[in-house]
């Protein structure tokens, strides 16, 4: 199998990734903050040091690091957990549903209101459309940092600058861009960011982060925590309170080595996907009959159409004759396909990671030219 | 290391379990119910399969079984997901923080009241009792079937049929059952139930189940579901409504194998854990300054305190002198502390599963001989 579909799950896990998660199933499978044991603390003290790896390299601190089942737990909690009765929040069409169903469930509950921001014609939303867009009663933003469609690149930086002008909160989803592209949230100005493990982190399905700077949230699952257990309300406190239950200690792990593996070597990571990318889109753009979606490198995602074939169609055919996994349809993300128009058939998307072989892209390539042009 | 803290996390895996979840981080690393490719699909009928057997097992049907990041997530969801305003809940002092926390939050939102029972001096909660708190707005009867302190385990049948008489959901909080005792969902008239993975299934941590039956809940977490993608609400369909976000595939692959090993082997899990826990029940009750809590040898939980020793110290010692690991304070469920008037100290619990040995149970009763007669 040719795996194009890593901004889906990043297929192959570095070694050490593997070995740490089987390592939790064996000599780390017991609960860490919860029991006064050894091995007990020895593992609740490795996991402060991945607290303490996340804060460090996201410029955070090591309590604001809240572990979650995945990028969509996570940005429900930031959502949710901050959500200010009658307010408005901004954001844009290249949300993914675990953005836009839990803002339209904001509206029902807490008579939210929603802004939804379109991009130039290079995916690229002006950050001067949210200075024009705030109202009286703005309190967030909420930006999609890179497409999971389109892997559009967001200027998080200067929508940074903004939001901490107007004193609103800012969201950055960093589900496609963690891994790929180092984020400072002191310098951006970002009040919580939310990440993906098992993507551009290498890590196991299971497992995402919250990062919390400079906001408090309320809990949206309640459980125990192993502190206050006499307290029949729910903590507030960073991170016990909002991460109620047994943790997912194979997704720590895992996770922590999947961070090492990204900051020891992100420069040949971005090397590999900007180059596969870049080398994809060349090629593709000559193909006739083809539009592309994507014109960021960066990212590794390409997403296209074929004309008068479906998305479906297309990801059948490179997988039944070609044995190339890619994926198609709306990638949870409708608002971007009903600005692109392809709403009815949606798009191809193939999606590079730095396990990708310069071979898989030929030979992607070669197959996409002969379904559009047959 | 002796390990007795197998209500909290079984420890020892069976070997399938692991082999699988490593597996999942292999073979399939990948996203099944987004894609289309074969070895996407192949692990959706393996994920279809895990349903089936979970639905045959519980009496339901596979699309009931909603997977979800624990036992605390299942509670919550069953919880917060079935909530009627101004309603009310009969509940028992046995309940875990994941239940008397998100209760509490519900009484604020939802102006909720619950009535908690009392049990006999067995440990038991009287049917009858329920019958006799039901009111006019009562509407969910919850029951910690075994008590994760004590491992009093509750008649659910009779509590069931009650439940069924009067028209009243029913939540079994399966946590600490599952795995020790057979539930059947249909027989028992139970329209929720909650598992953990991690315990009595030897499986993975960070991987749960709510099995529903004959109740339409409303989601509490929003996102995409790989399903009406083009919609702006969240599906309530079952199960995809309820599991937004990319699964922890290595978690439902090891909790697969997990049900299969305890189906196989169920009669010597269960000869194994009420003799040793028998032996163990028995030894304790003859040293002098020991009080015991439990009284059940079919839960393979054993709480005790040593008269004059606070039970972290207990624990501690068992730890430092003789590398045995135990569990002590108030085990996240305060109300039964209360009730027992160990709120301040807590109790030790030992708790046994498949793996324990004999030696290991003689080892920690001489142990606590000596700390208790020292």
């Amino acid at each position: 199998m040719i795996y194009l579909d890593n901004s889906s799950t990043s297929h192959k896990k570095p070694f050490s990734v593997i070995i740490e998660q089987l390592k939790a199933l064996t000599f780390y499978s017991i609960n860490p903050s919860r029991a006064g044991y050894n091995r007990a603390i020895k593992l609740s003290e490795k996991i402060f040091k991945c607290r303490e790896l996340f804060a460090n390299y996201f410029s955070s601190l090591p309590e604001n690091i809240i572990f979650t089942s995945g990028c969509t737990a996570s940005l429900n909690l930031a959502i949710l957990g901050s959500a200010k009765r009658n307010g408005h929040i901004i954001t844009t069409i290249f949300e993914h549903n675990s953005v836009l169903r839990t803002l339209e469930h904001l509206k029902e509950t807490h008579n939210i209101t929603y802004t939804i921001l379109t991009p130039n014609k290079n995916g690229v939303i002006s950050p001067n459309d949210i200075s024009k867009y705030i109202k009286q009663n703005t309190y967030m933003v909420i930006i999609n940092h890179t497409s999971n469609v389109t892997g559009a690149t967001q200027d998080i930086e200067s929508i940074g600058k903004i939001c901490k002008k107007n004193n609103l909160l800012f969201l950055v989803d960093g589900a496609q861009s963690v891994g790929h592209e180092k984020i400072d949230m002191q310098k951006y100005n970002i009040n919580l960011l939310t990440i993906a493990g098992h993507k551009g982190l290498y890590a196991s399905q299971g497992i995402g982060v919250l990062i919390i700077n400079n906001v408090q949230l309320q809990p949206i699952i309640y459980g125990g925590t192993g502190t206050h257990s006499d307290k029949i309300k729910q903590p507030i406190d960073y991170p016990d309170g909002f991460e109620s239950g047994t943790q997912n200690i194979p997704g720590i792990l895992s996770l922590y080595e999947g961070l090492k593996f990204v900051i020891k070597n992100q420069e040949k990571i971005n090397k590999k996907i900007f180059n596969l990318t870049k080398y994809l889109l060349y090629k593709l753009n000559r193909i006739k009959n083809v539009t592309i979606f994507s014109n960021t490198p960066n990212s590794g995602v390409v997403s296209f159409i074929i004309k008068n074939v479906d998305s479906a169609e297309v990801s059948n055919i490179l997988d039944s004759s070609y044995n190339i996994a890619t994926r198609s349809g709306l990638h949870c993300a409708p608002l971007v396909h009903k600005y692109y128009n392809t709403l009815k058939n949606g798009m191809t998307r193939i999606s590079i990671n730095y396990y990708t072989k310069k071979h898989h892209i030929t030979k992607v390539i070669k197959a996409i030219e002969k379904i559009a042009l047959t």
